[in-house]
């Protein structure tokens, strides 16, 4: 990050109707099945996202479900876009969001951190620096994507309080000891992290939603030492001006997730039409106002 | 469930450490890629195992964490999977615990019950028959599931009140209006589905852990059309005999789930070492016993 001067992350949720106009024109005239032309016009795009926005990124955050849906072929696909990333020296967060009982979250974190030794071979996973990871089951679901985590130099971040309406719903609940549910998650949180010698920082970050800003404060408060995901910025409304809390421990306290703002900014009024210049542009925006705020 | 008097869900978490000895040797010798090769054996595994309890269950319910540690291979193999256990006439409840805002559920959705519109034509999802849910973010990250299952003729099975020791964690918290988290989960359900004219059972239903029988009557009242998934019986200790509840709106009320219980009855005592005859002979006194119950 400080070699970047950035703390944002660029969010992957590629939509097959809604690519940049070169990725599909590239593939389009292939003879294949609908999931594989589709799985590689999907790369075609986020290559192409990567590189017009690698310098003013630190990591990509691909979606999975954008990927899954493609089938075997979207598998792939999300594969060799990891791998362009982290050629382009990026690092990679993958927005997976599991949750599940001990041995199944342990198959999560090799698919995603780790890998899975079988009588063939070890077979290597998609080699994320970090996945998100859902606390809804408990502590014991969370435990193994952290161990896997800590052995590979990779990191979770725990759901805490999101950036979606439907937060209200259960997170928001008030508890019988007046807190609120995502402080007790956060609580929880910032109990299973262990903080680095160098940074100071917590190897078990949160995400906190960029749509809430009332909230930073005090989750920084529950969480001094952890590090913040912090979606929600632009399309669903949040703004980077109001997330200065998230800085406390340093700048590399807060991670601000964009995708759409960046990958549709050519949309946007008064834009560049090019799809690549005008990424470039709100990504530099994006991390000049973040940077500028620690 | 009629035809076959079985309420019993043959869970499949294949581990490549732990297959039955004819799908390791029928791919071993095989020159491929650790994925590739482990893939292959996980699904000759998965193939021999509903071959073999076919007739005693109703539905199998693959946890998708043990295929997508495999990679793109993995994910081709569950869909094989998937086909085969359709072609013995089981249903298919894809074990996915997602949750995730309204365009990332969507895509979940559109991966794991419908289908995917793009440019190429239209991407088949798995096509499972009903997927699980994970209700921390909220009703608006269930909602896009729901519609994708209303129209494909599919389900959603919301976690509410799992069968693991974390459960305690937080959805076990007491709410300041003196209910637990996992009751207010439950009356969510209830009021997000929708009874079918004819069983007079939910579209939504519920994953409640077999593992704490005490709260299976309470959930019923809570939610009294819904249909229970029951995971937990066997190797994390539930008993089927302690489930009575489940069933008062009828025997479709309620589906237990068994995974290692069943794949690994060889390695019980007494049992025959041939495995698909012991699974055979568990499959079916699981299924006698709760078809008994009811």
């Amino acid at each position: 990050m400080d070699a970047r001067q950035s703390q944002i992350v660029l969010g992957l949720d590629p939509d097959p109707q809604r690519l940049w106009p070169g990725g599909t024109a590239a593939t389009g005239g292939h003879t294949r099945t609908p999931s594989g032309a589709a799985a590689a016009a999907v790369e075609t795009h986020c290559r192409a996202v990567v590189d017009a926005v690698a310098d003013a990124v630190v990591a990509i955050k691909p979606q999975l479900a954008c990927f899954e849906r493609l089938g075997a072929p979207g598998r792939a696909a999300l594969g060799r876009v990891v791998d362009h990333a982290k050629a382009a020296g990026l690092l990679v967060l993958a927005d997976a969001k599991r949750g599940d009982i001990d041995v199944s979250a342990l198959a999560y974190a090799q698919s995603l951190l780790g890998s899975t030794p079988t009588p063939f071979g070890t077979v290597d996973g998609l080699g994320a620096d970090a996945m998100t990871a859902n606390p809804y089951m408990g502590v014991d679901t969370m435990a193994p994507l952290l161990q896997t985590a800590r052995t590979n130099g990779a990191g979770v971040f725990v759901l805490v309080r999101t950036s979606n309406p439907g937060a209200a719903d259960f997170e928001d609940l008030e508890l019988a000891d007046g807190r609120r549910l995502w402080e007790r998650v956060a609580g929880r949180v910032h109990e299973l992290g262990v903080a680095g010698p160098e940074s100071g920082l917590s190897d078990t970050g949160a995400v906190v939603g960029a749509t809430a800003p009332e909230h930073v404060a005090r989750l920084r408060e529950l969480m001094p030492t952890t590090p913040f995901l912090l979606p929600g910025v632009g399309a669903q409304g949040g703004r980077v001006q109001d997330l200065a809390p998230a800085f406390a421990p340093g700048r590399a306290g807060g991670l601000i997730t964009a995708s759409r703002s960046i990958v549709n900014a050519h949309t946007a009024a008064g834009a560049s039409p090019d799809p690549a210049g005008a990424a470039r542009v709100e990504a530099e925006r994006l991390r000049e106002t973040a940077w500028g705020l620690a």
